[in-house]
């Protein structure tokens, strides 16, 4: 069997199952199509994973397949889309059976999970790259995008940070501790907010997903906003796991580590008040939006780092 | 400055710049927005192009940042559509200004050509590669596809095919002669058939872009349609320029080289002679589709090539 064969072998699949009733036609053709219904906008979102820069060597590819898939669609979320399908560009050195088949197995597991279907892509020879696109619609006009936070705003964050950079420091551990096992799931399988991002929409006045640091990734809202904000440092979520960490270390991954794929959303107090308590109960307050500029930490230890991790640079 | 904010300075203005107004929010956010007008389908198709592998190494970036785009906005000439926006995925080894700006202008000037707006991406560190995915629409259901071939129906290709796969013996020459000028700037320049694609809706019956080779490619929309073909080698389009390479050389080029960008389509006779002059004076009818499966070739010298290029297989 030659290497395009397999490769077709190890997608085909993630294209047939549960296609949705918008993509019209999938891989195969020179284009895919999607048809966006009525009183919808199409929402869309590039990232690229890069082997040695966003993933260590000689990954688990179950995993990668995973990862991938859960950090491009977090995106939608942070918009407050339905996902609908997405493509993948994966540049590869080699065509390994085992290793193809793990990476299927693991984005076709997320695909699933998630709710979207792979509507094309290009594999091409190279050094390990992944190019995942991401599709979704949202209500005309209804989008949640940065820019919207106003003064007096509460400033809210979903689940608990910190968890999936407190795993970068033994991502490699032979036999991880409970504690250990925890965040590491957190890093590996990361989930993102998709129901809850859709339950925002109509609520929330910007949202953001964090990827690259709470601080860092709240302080895009305030960009685009032009406000400013003052957190409650010591109401910051963590998980018990995390809590365990000495020091500061708890709080400063909190702030300021990326990968844990949770929301970070505004919403007046009167639409908090709107909110289901069930959508509450998901989020938890941690601040507010101020009309001055800058970002101030209330309640925190004096040595907390206040700057994001940052690739290279999300530009474009 | 840095490298975030050089990155943006270059590509910043390419966003900016006659955007559509189907993009209602483009780079600066989780995800663009972009509104399909009622009765109309998004099409979408993504190509991603690896340093050494799909261009040499020490590539002129204005080129680069050209090919790149019409590389993949080809895809939409093939399904008939009109291009609207694009994501750019760049995974770069350095912010070098000089490469980054010479690279933003050859893609900014291809975009204002095309008529095609950057809607958002990624930038990354790492080995040079890109991912470009293009969105065009087309009327509800009208995209051209390469299924629809029928027995009977009549081959025709746009332009003359050969001169791009000519351009890569001489690539590096010092100083190339007319012809060998005329036949690089079909490889560094390449024109997808935008219009051409638009004009043929509602007349083809099947169409795919020549990007691995004649053969190759028709061999695409025969098995997609499950259909056989016969071709007049000696009516396919060759430059005066080709024409001038020794022995069989150039038609070997002009049946099996890739990276010209011209569309191949099928038309039935009764929707050929509906076909309006102009559109008619842009293709030459080359075979017709037959009912019994396989790929035949009259009229051509016994030792022509019959397999395309690929590099390592477009596949899902």
């Amino acid at each position: 069997m030659g290497e395009f064969e397999l490769i077709r072998q190890f997608f085909q699949p993630l294209a047939a199952a549960g296609g949705s009733s918008q993509l019209l036609l999938g891989p195969g053709d020179d284009c895919a199509i999607q048809r966006v219904p009525p009183g919808r906008d199409l929402v869309f979102s590039v990232d690229t994973l890069v082997e040695g820069v966003h993933f260590p060597e000689r990954y688990s590819p179950f995993n990668l397949g995973w990862r991938s898939l859960a950090v491009a669609t977090s995106d939608l979320a942070a918009m407050g889309a339905a996902p609908v399908c997405f493509t993948l560009a994966l540049t590869l050195p080699e065509a390994n059976e085992d290793w193809l088949s793990d990476f299927a197995e693991g984005l076709a597991k997320a695909s699933a999970t998630f709710g979207i279907t792979l509507a094309g892509g290009d594999t091409t020879r190279g050094p390990l790259t992944l190019s995942l696109q991401v599709h979704g619609t949202v209500r005309e006009g209804e989008a949640l995008r940065r820019s919207g936070a106003a003064s007096g705003d509460l400033i809210c964050v979903s689940g608990t940070l910190g968890d999936a950079g407190a795993a970068l420091a033994f991502l490699d551990a032979p036999s991880p501790s409970d504690m250990e096992r925890a965040v590491l799931e957190q890093y590996h399988v990361p989930q993102p907010r998709l129901t809850l991002g859709q339950q925002l929409v109509g609520y929330a006045s910007a949202a953001i997903d964090v990827s690259d640091g709470l601080l860092a990734d709240l302080q895009h809202i305030l960009d685009a906003s032009n406000v400013g904000a003052r957190v409650q440092v010591n109401k910051v979520p963590m998980s018990a796991a995390l809590q365990n960490l000495e020091g500061n270390k708890a709080v400063n991954l909190a702030l300021t580590a990326g990968d844990d794929y949770q929301l970070c959303v505004t919403i007046a107090p009167e639409q908090w008040a709107r909110l289901p308590g069930s959508v509450q109960a998901e989020l938890t307050v941690i601040g507010q939006i101020e009309a001055s500029p800058g970002l101030r930490l209330d309640g925190g230890q004096k040595n907390v780092q206040t700057q994001g991790f940052d690739h290279f640079g999300r530009t474009v």
